[in-house]
């Protein structure tokens, strides 16, 4: 499993994704699902993946092989966000089509992978949308404007309290941290470092704000530290049941 | 879907369920999921359940008529807990099994329940577990001494961080209701009113302390307002990642 997710917020967009993958228990490894696409002051697009670790890889080898090779239908080469993640979307399905001939065989075995896309091309807002298995996308709403893929559950209330379009883009990060960490504590399937990228709107810029935090990174340590005595706090301070309980 | 939860504190055991079915997006329905069963200073059982609701339905009254009709193996006539929980369990596979015999339509159909049964029968101390639709079951553990059926993720991070065996009762009863109230507000499969039970240890008084929470109850209005701004106060004072992003 994975968690990633970001946010598209009126100053741009936040990515954030952890580096866990796990094929079996025995199977654990780190590996990063943040990919980071940039032609200069024309286009910037970060791509977050969770799934298959092996047509995760095969999709994000032939993105760029149609880079290297020119092809006629390239990541550079298309005009519009959507035609990007349409075109995402198709290698997605090409994919993941060699594994699912044998019918049987696909009945114990996922081959899936859904993508997040984000960035900008000149000339056009910034976009995010989340690319689904069957190779079609969705755009977040005005009043959720975040897209979540993978182990995204444990993690989902935070974003729920905290995230609007005009949270700025400090608080939309660290909120993206405290919700990945959270996950982590409660999936062992979600784990670190995780990575964090900050595409400021009409930068064109994608590694501006960029940072990792490792297991041990001292931000990391103080705001678990810190959100498990505040989050105490809180619940402390509700209303007693004791009123309820006497009341019957 | 459904969520219910189930915490074994030294105190005794703490019971809370949601009330909402689905069976598609128009066939939403309000359905109880706390069912209790006594036998005056002899054992209090209390069963929870998330699942196919004919199943559930169907096990339930085949437990009560097992009782009315003083069946040699009925819910007061086991002698231990565990006996109990393997009863339950085979009445489980028995129901579900009725609609498995067609592998082709078990397909595109899921029968299966799990329940929580939890209580106190005389001579032995207070026992929790979870009763799986394969019919087996498990205790909790002492270092997380809750169990959780149904839509569990988005409640889970709460009760890892606040409930212990020594929580008091009014505390692990205060969590289960915020745990139940995030779910509601991040799945709407998951509705009101939710139901709360304090079984005492030794008491074998079962409604003792039993409450229900309607969506317009003061109570969950004001947990409600009150954890809004909690969380929001805990999440400002989170350490800014201002230095993060400066240090780079």
């Amino acid at each position: 499993m994975s968690y990633c997710l970001a946010t598209l917020i009126d100053e741009g967009i936040v990515f954030c994704s952890d580096s866990r993958t796990n094929a079996g228990p025995d199977r654990v490894g780190t590996y990063k699902k943040m990919h980071t696409f940039s032609a200069e002051n024309e286009r910037t697009l970060v791509l977050l993946v969770a799934g298959n670790l092996a047509t995760s890889q095969a999709v994000v080898a032939r993105i760029k092989r149609d880079v290297h090779e020119k092809a006629g239908t390239n990541l550079y080469s298309l005009r519009y966000m959507a035609d990007v993640a349409d075109y995402i979307g198709q290698l997605v399905l090409g994919e993941t089509s060699k594994f699912i001939a044998n019918e049987q065989r696909a009945s114990a075995f996922d081959a899936s992978v859904t993508f997040i896309l984000g960035g900008q091309i000149r000339g056009q807002k910034p976009g995010l949308c989340m690319i689904y298995p069957e190779g079609n996308h969705i755009k977040p709403s005005k009043a959720q404007p975040y897209l979540q893929i993978g182990e995204t559950k444990y993690g989902k209330p935070i974003l729920d309290r905290i995230i609007r379009s005009d949270t700025p883009y400090e608080t939309a990060m660290r909120c993206a941290v405290v919700s990945v960490d959270s996950t982590m504590r409660s999936n062992v399937t979600v784990g670190p470092p995780i990575e964090c990228l900050f595409y400021r709107k009409d930068s064109f810029a994608p590694h501006e704000q960029y940072f990792k935090l490792d297991d041990s990174h001292p931000y990391l340590a103080a705001v678990r530290e810190s959100w498990e005595e505040n989050i105490r706090v809180a619940f402390e301070h509700l209303p007693s049941l004791d009123e309820v309980f006497k009341d019957r």
